[in-house]
């Protein structure tokens, strides 16, 4: 098989750990496989390198920072192809260019745009493990770019995709994905397969084992993910199609604090004032969430929906300018968003009561509620949280 | 004026050193100058990648050791231009490849094979100043590639010579070039001006300011160089081609400790002997100095010569192989060799005579002597060395 593997900074968090990677490598080389490996820097460099970078500058020039930035990515592919090539295994470190990773221009968050796998190829056909630096690329001017957060893990899919490999795992020091945090319930279990769409669902709402983009360049290339975990030999989580999947009523419970909710009460029931609001917020790249607007009965109506907290100034400041005097605005940051995701809710009806009863049995209140095909979506305040997940995760049997 | 400047590890040894790099840039720049600014890493740096690699392999590869290398000078490069801009001048910084600096493939001590300054004359033309991270190129198959000891040097020399910059300043931790060793003769008096020709011998008989393949870079590109102090404003010394320098009679006194005499007794006095004892030698690489070879009185003759201290064992292993039994090898590490630089030397007599006399005068045996139109090298015993320095160094008039 050809695999791409991906190590993330803790499982390269010192030459001991890279000298573990390598020995996790050497052990699927023998098992006949092709590899390619991507790395992240070693964990704590990258943050140490923006600390001297705002030594200088609280906003450091994005093409520069990425010069900067890249250098850490580099270092790990350099010392992981040290100890392979040590080990009497060829290996060659590769950059982001030479791994021939083309991106846009959007230094520090920059777009793969393609990839150009030749020189990868060559090497594997010499025989050789390819250790490619993550998280950047170059543009076409030759200018080095970084791929923003999560960049290493769209590295490896990306290259997973170029290179038609059979298997790209993600190694990061968790087991896999689980049916909920088990930090909140210690009877989460952890999931063997996982269909694109519900670890869509899931990333986006808080379990931050794969950033969308990753997930999403997955699903888009068909490269069959693997997560594992690099501290041990566990077998990890699958994610693939979901057709040929059997189908889990529910997958997994998610739940994601950085919510504040909006109320605006008041506002002039006319058509267009909806669009106007949200496109005032949207323009700020501000990703609105849940709406809901009452009917009106005096002319006026509400409208509530919910935002990113850490941008709910952000959002007050952008509508300040077209909402009239009239207005009221309330917000809530002490609530958080609770999610059921799971592919089977597309052909079993029932779920969301189930859902309501299992929260109503506890005593708390449901604030807004969204579905999708194979999600549904609760506000509930902040102090409640733990104990809906925990609800949730048990009336959907999850723990069995 | 257009003016390439370096800096070495101890001028960015922190990030307050880059700071105070970045002012004086800046001050060159309100000058008028337009400036290509080489860094080297932080100082450090790269001794602790080095312990990272050896801490996997005592032999790492060497293409390896550049992918890891080369990224203490990007890192630099990168803060450097991040300081410039928040101060607000436009800087860019540039890894080796986009300098254009391309190399042949023999990694860790690759030779520039020609620049492509374009992209570099595109930023100073756009009004930028331009970072170079120093020490590093790319071999034409796009590989990143090292330069070797005093490599950063070799970057702003060659870069300067590409540019047709006015001026190469390399800056260090020191004023420039003394007419002896400070530590050994208090009365030591910074040089002025020095030309090419006696730069190298100073530079290769232990004067480290400068390596001495950035000295004849710079002569045979005709790069006027200084070298200066980044820790005070001091002038620096000038390293000029000769003619229309006001000529002194000698520069300086340079005193080379890595020296180990050979003596060969009993040797058969036939044509070709000498030339299988050092062809033997030299195919180790080993770099013979002072040779001297006694006329035979019986059939047999004496063969005297010097190598680097640190070579002795490997040449006296080279030998072995060549030697009949009779010979008889004496070695003495304990001698050191004293040189008198001086251009003016060309044209006058006399020079070598006070040399003789004045360690005469002290009491000191000279073993051997060679001589060069610039040079005058003497060995004798390592501890009459730093008396040696300073009795040639009074003679000479150096300390006025």
């Amino acid at each position: 098989m050809l695999i791409v593997q991906k190590y993330g900074g803790t499982s390269v968090g010192n030459l001991e750990r890279i000298e573990a990677v390598a020995n996790r490598v050497i052990q699927s080389v023998k098992e006949g496989n092709k590899l390619v490996v991507v790395v992240s820097a070693m964990s704590g460099v990258t943050n140490e390198l923006i600390e001297y970078a705002n030594f200088f500058s609280k906003e450091p020039k994005a093409n520069d920072l990425d010069m900067l930035l890249s250098s850490g990515e580099r270092v790990t592919s350099a010392l992981l192809s040290i100890a392979l090539n040590e080990k009497g295994f060829k290996a060659i470190s590769f950059s982001g260019r030479k791994a021939g990773i083309i991106t846009n221009s959007v230094f520090t968050k920059a777009k793969i745009k393609y990839i150009d796998p030749s020189a990868i190829e060559n090497e594997l056909n010499n025989g050789k493990i390819v250790i490619v630096a993550g998280f950047q690329g170059v543009n076409e001017k030759g200018e080095v770019t970084t791929l923003g957060r999560g960049g290493s893990d769209l590295s490896a899919v990306a290259l997973a995709g170029a290179l038609n490999a059979d298997l790209c795992e993600i190694y990061t020091d968790v087991d896999g994905v689980y049916t909920t945090d088990p930090r909140i319930e210690p009877k989460a279990k952890k999931l063997d397969r996982i269909s694109y769409e519900e670890m869509l669902e899931l990333a986006s709402l808080g379990a931050k084992v794969l950033q969308n983009r990753s997930v999403e360049l997955a699903k888009k290339l068909n490269v069959k993910l693997v997560t594992r975990n690099s501290f041990n030999d566990n077998e990890g989580t699958m994610i693939i199609q979901e057709n040929g999947m059997e189908q889990a009523l529910v997958s997994g419970i998610a739940m994601d604090k950085n919510q504040a909710r909006i109320i605006l009460r008041n506002i002039q029931d006319k058509p267009g004032i909806a669009a106007e609001i949200f496109s005032s917020i949207a323009k700020e790249n501000i990703n609105v969430d849940m709406i809901i607007q009452n009917v009106g009965i005096d002319g006026t109506t509400n409208l509530g929906f919910t935002v990113p907290e850490n941008e709910l100034e952000l959002t007050k400041k952008a509508m300040k300018e077209i909402l009239d005097s009239n207005i009221i605005i309330e917000t809530d940051s002490a609530v958080v968003k609770v999610s059921i995701v799971g592919v089977g809710m597309k052909s079993h009806s029932g779920v969301a009561s189930m859902a309501f009863k299992a929260l109503a049995n506890e005593g708390i209140n449901i604030e807004m509620i969204s579905t999708s095909e194979i999600k549904i979506s609760m506000i509930v305040q902040e102090k409640y949280g733990e104990l809906a997940v925990r609800a949730l995760h048990e009336v959907y049997g999850l723990d069995k």
